[in-house]
């Protein structure tokens, strides 16, 4: 049944398969009067972009989107937003040999579970592609995000396989940093030493698996809802929604398993900002979020990404008669998914945060909100 | 804005707070003619209840719901199900003195961020309380679930501190083999020593975090949706709306970080059961979801539960007025979240699959569905 | 599936049967602040009540509302609001006949089509009984749009059978005369000719239709979404969605279809407050509403209510085998909707205002809006 | 806020306005399987077309439709259906004049109350250009429900001006009889003279309203749901969402305010088919919906559709400055909606009805539902 709308006040719709026409994205819910131009979509979709180095597929698609609505005079007009990504290197011939052999990692047997078929050319609605249609939606709520309320989301790796960023301080990061290196990792250092991974283990037809580290800056407090709609509860929903994540945390994420409250807690001081005073907390072992609500310290969240399914080996597996056979894709694809993943992260979050940004603002009508803005 | 409804097919709606005359829940959507009474709600109720061990809070809450409407002789109607639970032992008194004060690591602060004021008994609408509803939510869930489909659901302690259980294979732990020991770890051992660590972290005035697995057995393939309401986003959000959950992952997880492509991957072999055959993969490094939709293998999902916030220590922070205080919480407090997190976890990946379970009706209608029950 | 829950930022969630414990209602997004006790519900629910004069159902119910969640300190706390009306005087014994028999004009045959069963007792989900819960979601909305808009909303009996009130002006009908008459016809000549009409129809053991008015004054221009969500689409729905109504027409309504646009067009004039110009139209044969959007001037509203199903007269029917029989429902009916239904469709017309009223709050994000408030 | 996507299980989102490059449509939900090409679309879009006969407006456009995603070699996949029909006579000089001044009966002003500003050219997104959108929707519903239920959907004119169609039981009404006649009425007499009446009006540069009647036939009872989301709820809304409707009623409709319940009543017998029994009612006084849920009757809408807001005639308004001036709208308009209105009921109907028999679906599940199928 229908689950391709996300959203409650900044609802986003999306449709497209890998190697359809173009993928289609309507966003529902933008206000009135925000500047926007097909020029602001464009830098996230060319970060998202297969091609943009050797780290990365190779499928040449130019992404250039096509705003059919939504948009009068160079202004939001409050109406729905839609726009069209055409496909334009969809090499069917590629994809063949799919079509009735389940790739293992991949949704092509889990698809015909669910659907008795599946439009087989590159995953269909499974691909990776999809998330261009997010992308352009995130883009529309950072702008949003960053115009209304100053709001800045970054996305970086900061692990492939066993090497590991060095990234001490999330609000010292910048786009610069992180643009200036093929696979995203802010730390040169270890920028090189991913690239060196991933090259060894596409020679040896392998993939390999990361960290992305996606952080927004100066969101703030009081974001979120109590209880299911929590704001961790829906950026957790929208990260875990893209493709190859199968790992979400926030603050100190899994290292709680072994701390005590003590050490956990971040004891909350008060700053003087002239005339009025913003509680802040010492620390940000909470990742920007107390009861699903944001706090107004960063919010700092890690994806874990597995290792590309598609993978130049034999690999045994099943035909859809149930027939014992082996598959190797040699196919166009990333050995490390990491590189792309950044804008598509922070895309989930873009999106989320403009949700919930609108969904507070009727709860300014009857009474002062300290702290928050 | 609104946020106290989840789910599209299967939808639960709350109300309640901590110290309120009592907790609300309305179930949505359950087909008619399944059998259910106030019996079947109650063996959740009893593991999530406060006071059932010396491990967990003392407040005594007798929990006994009543069914309000959507049962008549003794079967669902189809119409929506209203439970009330009552509370009971409020003791306001223990709260007074939070009223000004923000506790570090709770919502006290990010709540009046957001509403400009709250209801400062005991959390209000951020206690551990609220589970009550979604407790009475999930064994209805389960119950269609099981009646239905034939799936079961587990949730157990895997960490406490640095005691990690031996669990080798989700699908051998058993109900009595987690209830005998009133930490719900099956790993007898590991228990004890959790046990150990939690009254020594207790009687330092501290608290401890942990990990809990829960798991999902015999879930048909083709449960989930291709994009924003993936199998594992929807699950994942409703674990991480859960209260204290800072991380979630399924399958290898984290772990994934440091593996090839060639070591995660499951592959697929063709299992035979009398005339049909039925699509397996070797392992379960996937966890059970693949491209968001179920798989056939199990569900396996963790949670990293942070320490409770709540210690009885003079903490550094700051009141409503801004002024540098101290506070420490000598209340009714759980020193470990872990044991009565299980049937909490348990709850809530009930909800999303009987939710996913009824989405997938319509897929049936035009086509026969291969590999799908 | 699911339909119990309404609303997107005002959202009202009901269960509850005509013979249960009780009837419950959720009402979530309510902005913080509102001041809300028990007595605000009670003026509405005394309206809807059976048993308030001879013309209705003589049914006994207190209808004494327990507020369980979401007020704290006499003011809403932006947390779901959850109301328990209990149920006293359900005399089971009165509908034991027709556990197997189709009443002519109810719900009986399709509620069997839809569930396979159904809660016989006194029509269960589909009694009027349920509206209960509506009224207490509406007196909440209404207080919320008097407050911080000064939105007045009344409903009334415009005709009874072939008595047809003369209403000249919604705007100059007062609550006063309304309630004035125990028929809700602010017309006392009309009122009188209704009275007796009913009791006269009553004798002869039948019942009479009708139309009541649904006003509501002082809205802002600008509440409304373009296409689906127009504000007349969902106050039709809302009105719609109470037993009985089988029409809803608004401004000329149906007399259009006589008419051309130089007669239907309402001509559009500047009206000087102070500094400020604002625009209002010399008729308002819109009844408030162009394109689906609030214009400032009075929303009117009419629905078509048929008379009661139940009649005291052996009527010829089937019961749930098929065979032929004969139903005379003795029971305590309304001879005519009309006086009880005002509060009701007052009610439905809050809830969808609250609604679109928050709805416009994100649109003031970024623009100034001209014309509204 | 977002308000451009409606249904449950059947879920459409729109976006697109008058003169932009195109409209927008998505699909959600619709079951893999169904057979499905361009084909499918064009008759319905042909019919709500301009330019098809002298009676209508003269606008051209191909409407030439195409399918972007969700069918894959001829068949429903499951996933989205993302469907954009161009624009291509946007004659966007037409317009200019209307930019600052408000036209009467016209969204013009609300827009500009709602949002600060709109996108002028030809009534932007209040056009009833968006309705191409819907109509796509409603040619997909369509398919599903004849393919699955044999559901048929008949739209047609009974009333233009004082001209009334005789059609004394809409089952006997064929698709030829309404589309042999321009006027779309299937009585050929009254048909004659609403052409008359209508060259007349539009000679005298006014327009004329009317009443369209919409029917499903075949419809299995047990379709709707209880309270909020009754079918006669959700039909009455998605029919005043449509332009210019001002009036719905089904059934009996108005008419039963003079009705007693004796009349009113339809009574049940069971009708033999072969080896099962049906019930029927003798009559069809409800209109096929009774609670709020299908009979298994012949559903029977009406909708009242006002006269053209735009006539060539010189109309007092003001500007956006609150300056009094007239207006004349000289462009190409349609002198009466009717003709073009029924292809848009119809796809109201059928977007409603293929929600509600995908909702229906899941409360199969447990029991066996007699007199439904």
């Amino acid at each position: 049944m229908a689950g391709s709308t996300t959203g409650t006040a900044f609802r986003v719709t999306t449709a497209g398969e890998s190697h359809g026409p173009g993928n289609v994205v309507i966003v529902d819910g933008v206000p009135p009067g925000l500047a926007l131009a097909v020029d602001d979509l464009l830098p996230d979709l060319a970060r998202r972009r297969p091609g943009q180095s050797t780290l990365v597929t190779q499928r040449k698609e130019p992404d250039h989107p096509e705003i059919m609505s939504g948009v009068f005079e160079g202004r939001t007009t409050g109406t729905p937003i839609a726009v069209v990504v055409p496909s334009v290197d969809a090499r069917s011939r590629d994809y063949s040999k799919i079509k009735d052999t389940y790739r293992p990692g991949h949704a092509d047997f889990t698809f015909d579970a669910k659907y008795g078929f599946r439009d087989y050319r590159g995953g269909g609605r499974s691909s990776a592609r999809e998330t261009v249609a997010r992308v352009v939606a995130g883009a529309i709520a950072r702008k949003l995000l960053a115009e209304r309320w100053g709001v800045q989301i970054l996305g970086y790796v900061v692990q492939v396989g066993d090497v590991v960023a060095r990234v001490t301080d999330p609000t010292t990061v910048t786009r610069e940093a992180i643009e200036s290196q093929p696979v995203r990792c802010p730390d040169p250092s270890a920028a090189t030493r991913m690239i060196e991974l991933i090259e060894r283990v596409r020679s040896e037809r392998d993939s390999i698996g990361g960290v992305a580290e996606i952080v927004a800056m100066d969101v703030p407090a009081g974001w979120g809802e109590p209880v299911f709609d929590k704001l961790k509860a829906d950026l957790g929903k929208a990260l875990f929604s893209l493709p190859a994540v199968v790992g979400v945390e926030y603050g100190n994420g899994f290292e709680v398993a072994t701390m005590r409250g003590s050490e956990n807690n971040d004891l909350l001081v008060a700053e003087e900002h002239g005339e009025s005073t913003q509680v802040r907390s010492r620390t940000n072992r909470h990742g920007g979020m107390l009861g699903g609500i944001s706090s107004g310290m960063p919010i700092v969240m890690r994806c874990a990404v597995k290792p590309t399914s598609s993978i130049a080996r034999d690999q045994e597996t099943v035909d859809r008669a149930g027939r014992s056979t082996t598959i190797s894709t040699r196919g166009r694809h990333d050995p490390c998914l990491l590189p792309r993943f950044a804008p598509m992260g922070e895309a989930m979050m873009a999106i989320v945060l403009a949700d919930h940004a609108l969904r507070q603002v009727t709860n300014r009508l009857l009474i002062d909100t300290p702290g928050a803005s």
